[in-house]
């Protein structure tokens, strides 16, 4: 695995994004009350902005109004030219690169944490380009560290093309994914967890910036290598459902032969695949309408190099 | 607690809907299969009709199109003049009080289940309205006998106006809610467990029909007396959550005093009451617009007299 070089300087300009899909309602009310209430995002050397990414989807509680927010970072988009009937994710898409980015530059943000609820079983699961930066990878063991109640898992996400999220648009950029809890309700539980979580990624931040160094370190991460549609029937209606053994059991090893769906009909369908692999986003119900009953991933071992401290002069200056 | 009658004929006229709300999963995908497959609503003496309640709403999984279906059953909406403007779910209540009613007269079906799922942690449970036929009792004692695995409760569902629900046009008519399960997700087991109580509610009507007597019991149901809204901000935006210890928590005891929500400053607040109180549907996604966090119910213990054979001669001329 290769590994971005980390920042040489204080991260100072640093983002929290909630609503980026506004039926996912942890971030949609943690952006809410910090807007309200913004003082619980500072740290001594720098203060995060809260940010409600997708305001119209989150009003209606959908998750979004004409289009997927979140896979509207793309060079394509962000290059248009603003029509006026254009969907209002891409005018919303540009505006958020123009504040946030512009992505790919020097002015981009330093850091962006966007928040993101799942109905699958997930637990935490921070989710980051599998080229990232190390810097990014000591952020996800700090949380790990931190939040040992909650498994907190790491998702190395290849995209087929280029990256489309909101988090890509700054310099180092990840996404937290907790689940399950269903769209369109706030659970009490998940907004602690992801409360807590959001104030140790800038704990985390702070510890840098201050000239903190953390030792290399040996970690489990999972890379997507495929997808799962459901069955379907001829006219492309579901046929089954995620088969009951399987539901819940994001990250747990499935074996070649092992039951995935079960028909209406009663049947079951077995994995075919030739090898284990580690399904997540089980029964995600945004992923329905994508064809994706689960995402296949494998487990793999990686070695992350010490993040050396800052050199002492940038951090006295702050 | 008073009971209507007793049907003196064989119930031969029995519909089963689903996708009554387009995203709750389990009854559009069961009445779609049924529509593909409708032997599996066969008894010997009659044939169930399987219907999709909201065909709309279900092919893009919402739980309306206009407005709320299963609030629009009421004389002032049934009666109405179609318009070339109205909402579709207007409508399709005309629709199918055509089909299955008209309701309050001689012609409506003998018999309707509709079937809901709530994201509230309720297991079953059957909602039918308070002064309902002995026979609708006698079908609630039955399931839960038929479902000793799963807590299957009674809600007698007390309007402050007219009865508005697709079962009210029904001589006969009861819903069933099944949770939890997050809107847009179809989850096996929940799945497995609408049919196989549509099953025996199948079931129950054939031994009806066949010339089974049933004796009297005793049952303890639920009656609603008020709701509870969320905590909110001045501008009426949530102020908190429904508090950890109370989720999940649906027809437990809740006692004056007790914490039921925690707001995002951290505090708790306190329930209020003067009795022990039994709330459903906490949490349940569609109701934070309806400005519902749960329905406060009493629990009741409550005599049921016996349901009396039909006469031989109808039974033998099935």
């Amino acid at each position: 695995m290769s590994w971005l070089p980390a920042p040489q300087e204080p991260l100072l300009r640093v983002a929290v994004a909630g609503g980026t899909h506004g039926n996912e309602l942890c971030g949609v009310f943690l952006a809410r009350h910090w807007l309200r209430c913004p003082e619980e995002l500072k740290r001594p050397s720098f203060s995060a902005i809260p940010i409600l990414a997708n305001p119209e989807a989150s009003a209606i509680c959908r998750r979004y109004v004409h289009k997927d927010l979140n896979r509207s970072f793309t060079s394509t988009v962000l290059s248009s030219k603003a029509t006026p009937d254009e969907p209002y994710e891409v005018t919303r898409a540009r505006e958020l690169n123009q504040w946030l980015g512009p992505k790919g530059s020097g002015q981009a943000f330093d850091f962006t944490l966007d928040l993101h609820n799942t109905t699958a079983n997930m637990g935490a699961c921070i989710i980051t380009k599998a080229n990232c930066s190390v810097f990014a990878m000591h952020m996800c063991r700090y949380l790990q560290l931190q939040s040992l109640e909650l498994p907190c898992r790491v998702f190395l996400f290849q995209p087929s093309g280029e990256t489309f999220s909101l988090d890509s648009v700054a310099k180092i950029g990840m996404a937290l994914e907790l689940g399950p809890q269903p769209q369109g309700v706030l659970r009490a539980d998940r907004f602690s967890q992801m409360r807590a979580l959001v104030a140790s990624s800038l704990d985390f931040i702070e510890l840098f910036n201050q000239g903190t160094a953390f030792p290399a370190f040996e970690m489990e991460v999972y890379k997507n290598f495929g997808e799962e549609d459901f069955p379907r029937t001829e006219a492309g209606d579901l046929a089954g459902v995620v088969h009951p053994q399987l539901q819940d059991r994001d990250f747990e090893p499935l074996q070649p032969g092992a039951p995935i769906f079960q028909l209406f009909s009663g049947e079951d369908v077995l994995y075919q695949g030739d090898r284990t692999m580690y399904p997540i986003f089980i029964n995600e119900a945004a992923y329905y309408k994508t064809h994706k009953a689960f995402i296949k991933t494998e487990k793999i071992m990686t070695s992350v190099p010490a993040l050396p401290p800052l050199p002492s002069a940038l951090t006295h200056s702050l």
